[in-house]
């Protein structure tokens, strides 16, 4: 069995991007700017900003981070992301989700510049993405993608399966896997609340992409020897033994089911380390692509 | 089992559209005026085009034929759709696919005004589609659901498997049959060219799209009793038998699969029937949306 390191293969993508950034400023262009929208205090929000944030400085990126309450007027919202469009020295622009509830995330969503979101979730995005033409895929089937190139991974003619729908992973992912592409070519299964059998379709899975984000949900009765396991899940669970009160949690039942994987990505520092990097290399694409 | 009859179907779709465009033209408003391109004299493409422009008659539509010789130049067509684009007075474009050589059918797609789009292939609409708001649905995708609705075919849990990963249908299709609606629901496994044991997955499944475009492929030995079969396939096959000197086969070997269906679409008078239906309902939905 092999961990699937995503903290160091995030490294090595950021490497590269710190690169070439440097390589842009000594040509006199501008380093790529991603400008960030938060919405509240959520706690994991606030961190994922933050990371975000920081990331950028590391790498030579300019970063703008634009706060509001979350009594913020939608109105208000759009005007922002309408003011970041039409900037020429923003390149990315991304509002952390969730939103609160007097917002529509579609509404804000398609309002962000296609040619800036990237997170990949404006509609021509998916679309794009669908289609094989060029397109910010979204971060976490990107950084996901990333990981499987890295480690040389054959997915060629693998049956993979996901457990999730969602927009932002589970969706994209099975698409991703499905495509005519060097980490696709997949017969691809993609589950949900309503499938019947899971354990059964699971079994004759070369490839599982946990994304449901149960707890420990995946067990090791429903994954045959030598899998591959992908676990997107993160959720915080209340754990008065840790000084912050809560561990992390995949989706994966890791300490049983990493033993029948031939490779296995872990919580925290697996698909959650690669999704920065992956936002980052959209952003660059975003800023190259004006230059 | 029961024969999904297309041709039933389609009619009762086509006299809903007619009921509805009658009244809108009593209002004062106008008829929906769909503008197709047709570039060379493909044998297929020609019959296809006709059929479209017939329905728009029989239905009150208004539709304008417009032909290019297959020498064309790219520059010249997008420039037409450009300006069919900027006319108030046409609802909905299509331009007849495939197209010669020298012309890109992804410029040619993304320059159709996306609320034109009534074929649903700009990936405007494709990304709205995936992400579940309001948009185009590719005629083919969209006629098989159509026929899932009518005969009230329960899809919540079943387990559907899709061969054929095209943009237009196959890939379509597996995204519709898995999201959270009514003729949704269902475990979809999409299929291709690289699936491997293809014929045990097919045995699991409660219900088949073959879209694949191999005539009678999909053999009685494949099907579980009791699935449900939808054939996209329509392909000319060489028939000395028959007047034109050819016949019209589907992906499925219907004479010995239909006996273990409950359901089953036969070709012609199934699918293709329907897909008519669809671009006019589409079309429908493009000229309301503006009056």
């Amino acid at each position: 069995m092999q961990i699937l390191d995503g903290k160091l293969v995030a490294q090595a993508v950021k490497d590269s991007l710190k690169q070439k950034v440097d390589a842009l400023k000594k040509e006199g262009k501008k380093a790529p700017h991603l400008a960030a929208i938060l919405i509240g205090h959520n706690g994991a929000s606030e961190t994922y900003v933050a990371s975000k944030v920081k990331t950028c400085e590391e790498l030579g990126y300019q970063s703008t981070l634009i706060r509001f309450e979350d009594t913020v007027e939608e109105q208000v919202l759009l005007q922002q992301i309408n003011e970041l469009n039409a900037d020429n020295n923003i390149h990315g622009i991304l509002v952390q989700l969730p939103l609160p509830k007097q917002i529509s995330e579609e509404k804000v969503i398609n309002t962000i510049a296609a040619e800036k979101d990237v997170d990949g979730f404006h509609p021509s995005n998916m679309g794009k993405m669908i289609q094989g033409q060029p397109a910010y895929i979204p971060a976490t089937p990107y950084g996901i993608l990333l990981l499987l190139e890295h480690y040389k991974i054959e997915t060629k003619g693998k049956h993979a399966v996901i457990i999730g729908r969602s927009n932002i992973v589970g969706r994209p992912i099975s698409i991703l896997l499905s495509q005519n592409t060097p980490t696709g070519n997949c017969t691809v299964t993609l589950c949900h609340s309503h499938t019947r059998n899971l354990k059964e379709i699971c079994l004759q899975a070369d490839l599982i992409v946990a994304a449901l984000g149960k707890p420990e949900f995946l067990t090791a009765d429903m994954v045959k020897d030598g899998a591959v396991v992908i676990d997107v899940g993160i959720t915080r669970v209340e754990d008065k033994t840790k000084k912050k009160g809560y561990a992390i949690k995949g989706d994966v039942h890791y300490d049983t089911v990493a033993p029948k994987c031939s490779y296995i990505t872990p919580v925290p520092g697996g698909v959650g380390a690669m999704t920065i990097a992956a936002l980052m290399q959209n952003t660059y694409l975003a800023a190259t692509k004006k230059q």
